[in-house]
């Protein structure tokens, strides 16, 4: 199977990792659209033009079974879109992170951070009330996370006072289960549990390695991995290193 | 005269307005390209293609004399590149920005913040160099203040840590005078003063205003005044608000 994976950003090699450690068989081609990111703040329209381009940098240039729409943001607001216009599977981080959330909670409060669009979208947590009508449903933007994952603050007074204040307001209603709703959030997972330990933490990066699984189509190729930004390459490549450890990428535009 | 800005979003409403109010009788037509912001971590080549766009648009539609950068990222990367192709006089922050900080510094150790792309460029640091070589230049990228200044945390206990962090470290180098490289910074000027109250700040949104007036065209418009922005306009109105007072503004696409 040859799946594609687009993403605003870098962020999304989060979900890359997972996808390539877990169905080593696949072929993987992540494009992360960095000269437009982030995603985050922008118009439901601009973010579906945008994602049309992604997928069809994708589509047609391999020949892809299946996308993976890393970003949150995109997720939200475009996937019925690109579903219908591209004709095969598309798999989102939204369902699959709502559903694994829905599982785990056990007083049936849970939390979503994610960014300004994400949040706004109401995607989630239109989800999760489409799931199961009577769990409470709490959200949270985060915008300052973003920047801080990026500056390589993980283990700082900042950004401790951050996850304090913005995940705070959730935990005070009562919330067991957080999903961690942007591709940069992974990476303060451990930061977030040692500060709230009694939460459940859903990992979209995770919660879609099911719908992969479940999707019907033969494993037969090599493992191939390509990963392409639109934006200068080098600049990318200690973040990804972050993630990934040390990797190949290449620029392309996409921009019709 | 009529007065074409062009920002990378709406954070170069500051330079709008300083304009706007010491010049009413020009006519100004700004854009801020909001389906791309922010530059400041984008590439060279990136920054030049959008700039070229925006300043393709302004001088296509409006019989613009003159334009001006307020974006110090574009300044820095595009601004020879923009002046050669246009034909008509270019206005970026860097220079006004660099003079008006060699005139006030008087222990010669001047501190600039702005994003990482106008740090990586020493755009400033090369223009006060060649000014004056004997001048101590240290530079300092501050990539939460944007966040911070979007989320409305102007007076909050995250962006004074953010501030005593970030200018702490050129405050210690012994700066008298600090140059705000990024048209958002003025909207924490007052938080700066008040903490490091021994620094002279320079705001290129006045730094510019010489720039203008020397500008050899008659000043003989009525005063007109245009704000576009390249994604959904509403989603700005607040922002924009906090700068100007409420304010129309109307949505473009000047992808190529």
């Amino acid at each position: 199977m040859t799946i594609g994976i687009f993403d605003s950003g870098v962020g999304g090699l989060t979900v890359f990792k997972s996808i390539a450690e877990n169905f080593p068989e696949t072929d993987l081609y992540y494009l992360g659209d960095t000269a437009r990111v982030p995603y985050g703040n922008k118009s439901p329209s601009t973010i579906k033009r945008y994602s049309e381009e992604c997928a069809s940098f994708l589509t047609s240039n391999f020949s892809v079974d299946a996308l993976v729409i890393a970003c949150n943001t995109a997720s939200s607001y475009a996937i019925d879109f690109i579903r219908e216009k591209f004709g095969i599977p598309v798999i989102g981080v939204v369902v699959p992170g709502s559903f694994q959330a829905v599982k785990t909670s056990i007083n049936k409060k849970i939390g979503i951070i994610g960014t300004n669009g994400t949040v706004k979208s109401r995607a989630y947590y239109n989800t999760i009330k489409k799931m199961c009508a009577d769990i409470d449903v709490y959200q949270k933007a985060c915008p300052l996370f973003v920047p801080l994952v990026e500056e390589g603050r993980i283990n700082h007074e900042i950004t401790d006072m951050a996850i304090k204040e913005y995940i705070g307001k959730l935990h005070s209603k009562g919330i067991d289960t957080l999903i961690l709703g942007c591709t940069h959030y992974p990476l303060l997972k451990e930061r977030i549990k040692s500060i709230f330990p009694e939460l459940s933490i859903v990992d979209s990066a995770e919660a879609i390695l099911d719908d992969i699984k479940n999707l019907d189509i033969t494993f037969k190729e090599s493992g191939k991995r390509e990963i392409f930004v639109t934006d200068d390459a080098c600049s990318f490549e200690k973040f990804a290193e972050q993630i990934l450890g040390k990797t190949k990428i290449s620029e392309v535009n996409i921009e019709k």
